[in-house]
């Protein structure tokens, strides 16, 4: 045998395992309430360390790690049943939607180390995204602003600002423009 | 910032807000109940404006979200956990299966709009269809009759009739043959 | 019409059904209980059948549909929300772990039959391998010893013993090297 799962440890404090444990209790009362219980959500994710601007939307079903690993700019909506897995930090810049069954995963394993250790690695997401619904997004991955993830994408690989991308692996295929408002209305 | 979310409005109606706010309990109580509570299922959708016709299955936990616009004729089973994410009308013909954690979704944003309004197209099933575990259907595709998608592929275009698909993005990769019957038995 | 799934009739028997409905109602109630409830989840599998060695861990939300259809060898970790759909047998061998999400499919349809028939193949993953989260393995594949498996693949075929492999199909991407451990620590 190569690899040793038993000599595998924790790399988390007791205290922070604690934490953890009263949090995961909240969490389960207050993420399957209904839409407006958003805000009772946000208070809380601030009350145990989540950094989050104002009008943010939470949505029914999303789970939350680790939530002082969490920063929310501005006007940012998380849609249901969206996992944040957030060993490293994830963050995310204002006027972003994430849309719902995304994944944003930063914890990963160290498979070249024969016990297999917990590694992790920040999520950034840059401002005016939209990160369809579906999308599994990887460890160490930067979102450039105003970036379209089409929906169910794997995204492995770092995204440039305002274009359009989708596959799996997630790959670049346009420029994203926005239309002149005056035109449009 | 290209992108104003403030702005965004709901496309919907008072009434129709409210149909969906009654809808959405009724099915949160229906949907979990074993299989041999799909005749209720289907007694209950009905009721909300769907047109189903005989003999279909709903298994448990599938969700639908907007009853009025589903319709599928006979013989038609919806496997556990598939979401029907109907913005826009999704038609099922006869004889086919939709397999568990399927998602049928017709709703989409306009990405080009600095206020990303809601979007949607009608998804087309045909008869004696198969759509195999998982997977994703995009809006505005039309699924001939008889065709095969593979496990969770990711269906973004049209598949021609009697073909067998699969894959991300969905691709046809042969003619479906069905056996005489008189050899097989 | 070629299809006609009036015809498909179920290929259990009353007795198999019988204990299949007892293990459901059994597992809805454990399943779902937290993380130290895994040993208590190991004796209820090992009474309805299942073949557990030591020191294997089993997370909350793993739904398995035939607990006499399934092997594990010691030091066996399956993650959270792992559906196990084993029709056929599914084996796993010592010192792996199967990550959240991951959905182990031995279940399929003979769409060539116009009953459309349920048919299954065994599923076999070697000792010391890391399926990632997310993913998908297909009917009949066998996983070599010490292969990886990145998040969110869909493995249709056999994979090679200690391979690092990924992807939509999955495919080998390169060898899998354990470091010395005297280097490392």
């Amino acid at each position: 045998m190569k690899i040793d799962l038993k000599k595998s440890v924790s790399p988390f404090s007791k205290k922070e395992k604690y934490s953890r444990f009263i949090w995961n209790i909240v969490w389960y009362l207050v993420s399957p309430l209904p839409r407006p219980a958003s805000s009772l959500r946000i208070k809380l994710l601030r009350l145990f360390g989540s950094k989050i601007g104002k009008d943010c939307l939470i949505e029914p079903g999303v789970k939350i790690w680790i939530p002082w690993n969490l920063i929310l700019d501005d006007f940012v909506a998380i849609g249901r049943q969206t996992e944040i897995y957030n060993y490293g930090v994830v963050s995310i810049g204002s006027m972003t939607v994430i849309s719902q069954y995304s994944y944003l995963c930063t914890g990963s394993h160290n498979y070249s180390h024969p016990y297999m250790p917990l590694i992790w690695d920040n999520i950034v997401i840059g401002s005016e995204c939209w990160i369809a619904a579906g999308t599994w997004i990887m460890p160490g991955v930067k979102i450039g602003d105003g970036a379209v993830i089409g929906a169910r994408s794997l995204v492995t690989r770092d995204i440039p600002d305002w274009s359009v991308c989708a596959g799996h692996p997630c790959k670049p295929l346009k420029e994203r423009k926005i239309l002149n408002i005056d035109i449009i209305d």
